[in-house]
């Protein structure tokens, strides 16, 4: 076994689930993620946790659906036991074809999942990771050799978590005592202005520990008030099966008032015009993970890349907001992002630039970027 | 996908399990058991079961058990929780590698049975059935080639079981009333004879409606008492690793007192002295699946073969058993079988021939038959 799946899974167990002696973990091995699961599974056993291993298979799950007539029963006991017991659940994706599910009708997809609400809130109450393990179907949607592909993962997953953890760490505070944030990127004619008051940041470490539940990760986000200005999104990226580029929104007082786009439009619209909330910003994040160093347009990683920054319209997250306090409501959270590695790129926190050229005021860059 | 894997689905699910609207079903489905497990969810999804899908990998399993201290925690609450819950446990196995685990250690292996017997009984309380999806690694171990391996597995699962459920109910109902029978392989020189008094034969057809949990199955088996006279067992197996070749016993009044085997003969020493037990016969069984036609040393399809029968040294079923009465107890329970088919073999019931040949009275071939 290629040493690197062993690092990741003793990554996964340790750093990211804090698995301990006589925890109760589920493990979900997708199709393709078998020797994952093996190095999981080994390392569970070192640490003398109990395991429970579902087959997480899209194939089995469409098979089931459509067969399905929609009248689902409500959380199904066996399973919800199962869930509301467990102490961790780790989810091993590993697709083998990413479109596995694509003729399940979305009118059944939805039953299912409203008729699962209970699992699902058991699952959020477990310290859930859900990870990626490179399959060949994974390559080929980032356009990548398989090869590549596996250096480009284990890059991104493969970090010294704790000392970004603590880099990050120092974004959040920023970010926690801040009243106003800007972005600038004079090249895309970006410039958006937005207030931080009383939003607090998460410092996404990859780690239970953090409230942060994907490996890799490696992001701070919090939830934006406010928004005012342009802003272009030129990370090209797949959502809903459309190609996206170069989407452009303005917005006045936190609501978007104007968009358009080079590709992709219409879908644009559709989510846009869902409902009140998808005209408003419920995510402002910023990528930092320094071994994602290109797009793939596969959201878990390219949200992550050092140097970009991204906001959702949408559904805001609650650990961002004061208690009791419900944020920006929505269907959707639909992540776009902007690319900040350029000579003209700027984040300000209360007036001072803390990101010049995609480097921080504490990186080595910082000094040679322009101001 | 090939017509047999759907046709093996149905036959699981609905003749087997007998699963119904509502069901909460538990499959596990093997590495190499994809493909029927594909087949299973769309009949589970089209009767409108609920299911949870395990992953039985022995891969992840040997990785666990081989990084564990072996101090195992007793029954894990939440995998009690699941199997308490279910109403059927469908297991379909499919190795990639037959020896997979061989290089667990053995006081591993008994530690952690030990320390699941709770979760083994709420398995064994729900409507479960264990079946076979063919694979290369299984044609390998019964030395033939994929395509006929997958014709001789589909032959012997996609039998009309209704019909030989009812034929094997002829011979349960001659071994229920019978006092005594006979087996006589004038070649082989076997002529055994045995009590059935206070005994009740299972017909094992492959359901939960008959107690029988096998997909195939096909065999009609009893607790025989007090057998007398000479046995080979003819049909080469494999016992614990070591190949087995005519296995011949003598007993007298119950109790086996000189055994020799002309292959295997250590192996077959250690099992006759494992305990006291082991020197008399839990189990009497007759081979009814004409679509087993060949010896695969694979002891799920051998011993159900038509025109064999088997006896296992060791326990006894307590369904064979008067209520509250316990029959042979050992450690072990170890099925040796004889081929029948043959102009010199008979078996007899309270002294009336019911098989000749390897045929029974009520089939074509009886007549044609040597007395």
């Amino acid at each position: 076994m290629d040493d690197r799946i062993r690092e990741h899974a003793e990554t996964l167990v340790g750093w990211s689930a804090r698995v301990e002696e006589g925890d109760d973990v589920l493990i979900s091995v997708g199709e393709g993620a078998h020797e994952l699961g093996v190095a999981v599974a080994e390392r569970l056993g070192d640490r003398g946790a109990n395991v429970v291993s579902l087959y997480g298979s899209p194939e089995l799950s469409r098979a089931y659906l459509r067969a399905h007539d929609g009248e689902f029963e409500t959380d199904p006991e066996f399973e919800l036991a199962l869930y509301e017991r467990a102490d961790s659940v780790l989810s091993l994706r590993g697709s083998r074809n990413a479109s596995a599910r694509a003729d399940v009708p979305g009118e059944i997809r939805r039953e299912y999942a409203t008729a699962r609400e209970g699992i699902r809130e058991a699952h959020t109450n477990t310290d859930w990771v859900s990870t990626i393990h490179p399959t060949r179907a994974m390559a080929q949607q980032a356009g990548m050799s398989y090869a590549a592909y596996r250096e480009f993962v284990y890059d991104a997953i493969l970090r010294d978590w704790k000392q970004l953890a603590e880099e990050m760490d120092r974004l959040k505070t920023l970010l926690d005592e801040a009243s106003t944030a800007r972005v600038v990127a004079g090249g895309a004619g970006t410039d958006l202005s937005f207030s931080l008051e009383d939003r607090r940041a998460v410092n996404s470490a990859a780690s239970v520990a953090y409230d942060s539940h994907n490996l890799p990760s490696g992001e701070v986000f919090t939830a934006p008030r406010d928004a005012t200005g342009e802003i272009t999104f030129d990370v090209p990226m797949t959502i809903r099966g459309a190609r996206v580029r170069n989407a452009r929104l303005e917005l006045v007082d936190g609501v978007v008032v104007d968009w358009a786009a080079e590709l992709g439009e219409e879908g644009l619209t559709e989510i846009v015009e869902t409902d009140d909330g998808a005209r408003r910003f419920g995510e402002f994040g910023v990528g930092m993970n320094r071994g994602i160093d290109r797009v793939t347009d596969q959201i878990l990683f390219d949200e992550k890349m050092a140097g970009t920054v991204h906001f959702a319209l949408g559904r805001a997250y609650d650990a961002c907001l004061p208690e009791g306090e419900s944020g920006n409501d929505s269907a959707v959270h639909v992540d776009l992002i902007a690319d900040m590695r350029g000579g003209d790129t700027k984040l300000e926190i209360d007036g001072e630039t803390v990101q010049r050229g995609g480097y921080f005021r504490w990186e080595d860059g910082f000094e040679g970027a322009e101001d």
